[in-house]
């Protein structure tokens, strides 16, 4: 029999495949690609073929090369890349709407949805965040809140609305923690977030949704303030 | 004075320049590139360094090469490719989740925000549903219903959410349009969406949303009838 010839560039199918071992986690965020002589072997293909593949993905900005210290994996996803470069164009306030959007149904699906493990995740977030605000340990209250809201989108089960809220909120939240650690405004208490996971636990949609509107409303508003200093 | 050389390849420049023309829409998704030898002259390269240009947005999903036919516009921008292959990925529940968060929040949005354009943009909508269902044009009513929720959300004046929403909902709508074209399942009548209108003609957010929650709900059950049939 005679197969149909594969219509797909040479260049084409290792770009894709390299796609493929990054969005499989085989080289993560900051990970260098093996030396070209490597891959030239484990693809099977030219020096020229490897080349052209890797610069299709540096402008798709999942790789970025670097001279003298080689081929550096700068993104999870295409989406992740385009949604970095098109997030980094828009303004602070406008990626809050977004992520107050996907946050509070997040919210609202999290409460009908969470299975137990949910919230036992929720619970040690919690108490993370509460153990170092009785310790003052800010870094490690702020990757504690950033935790705790992954969490909650995680437990909509919804992969696409989790992946959105990943590559949309990165920015953010690096933002949050430049600014939290020269002043610590937001409430940096212990009770934090209780009343959320209380709400997600009591399977409360409406109530869910109106504490992320109002804890967003409350970090507008602050970055706002920021803002106009 | 010594200027630093561009450390942009030739071919990432040519990519990129390709890539603006395409989002500024000098050319549109469905159009054919300029012939080769054209372009060549244009961007002053060779004919290698923009075969790779081409080829790495066809890598992004951008640009499409047929042979014999030569290179066709695909996607809007990089964010557009890459946001079209992961909700083709995901189910269609979970993409009617996602638009509900964005397009619930635009609707809020909209209330607080529209113009008196937008109010005029809107009624226009709305008298062009109500015009193709008086006459019956079944493929008008779905163009007007589609364009009236885009003009809803571009009354949010967030452009983060509106290409969000504007490259997400595509395929959305594509299906709901498939679908209704074999059975008309959906509220086909005159007076559709005249209560959201009025809730952001009167700023009243909290009757926006709800309307576009119970809006989406009816879809959401119309489509889970007929994936079980």
């Amino acid at each position: 029999m005679i197969l149909k010839t594969n219509r797909k560039s040479l260049v084409e199918q290792v770009a894709e495949q390299i796609e493929q071992l990054i969005e499989q986690k085989h080289w993560k965020v900051g990970d260098k690609l093996p030396p070209e002589m490597e891959l030239i072997e484990e693809f099977d293909v030219s020096r020229n073929t490897l080349r052209e593949a890797v610069r299709a993905l540096v402008h798709a900005g999942l790789l970025e090369t670097k001279q003298g210290s080689g081929t550096i994996v700068r993104s999870t996803s295409a989406l992740d890349a385009a949604l970095k470069r098109h997030v980094k164009k828009s303004t602070m306030l406008e990626t809050l709407e977004v992520r107050l959007a996907l946050e509070k149904q997040a919210a609202q699906m999290a409460a009908e949805r969470r299975t137990e493990s949910d919230l036992i995740d929720l619970e040690v977030c919690i108490n993370n965040c509460k153990e170092a605000s009785a310790k003052k340990d800010l870094e490690q209250f702020i990757s504690s809140d950033i935790q705790f809201h992954k969490t909650v989108v995680a437990a909509s089960n919804n992969q696409l609305l989790i992946d959105l809220y990943e590559n949309m909120t990165e920015v953010l939240f690096s933002f949050v923690q430049d600014f939290m650690t020269i002043e610590p405004l937001f409430p940096f208490e212990q009770g934090i977030h209780l009343e959320l996971f209380k709400a997600i636990q009591k399977q409360n949609k409406e109530s869910a949704a109106a504490y992320v509107e109002n804890d967003m409303e409350v970090l507008k508003e602050s970055i706002i303030k920021i803002l106009k200093e």
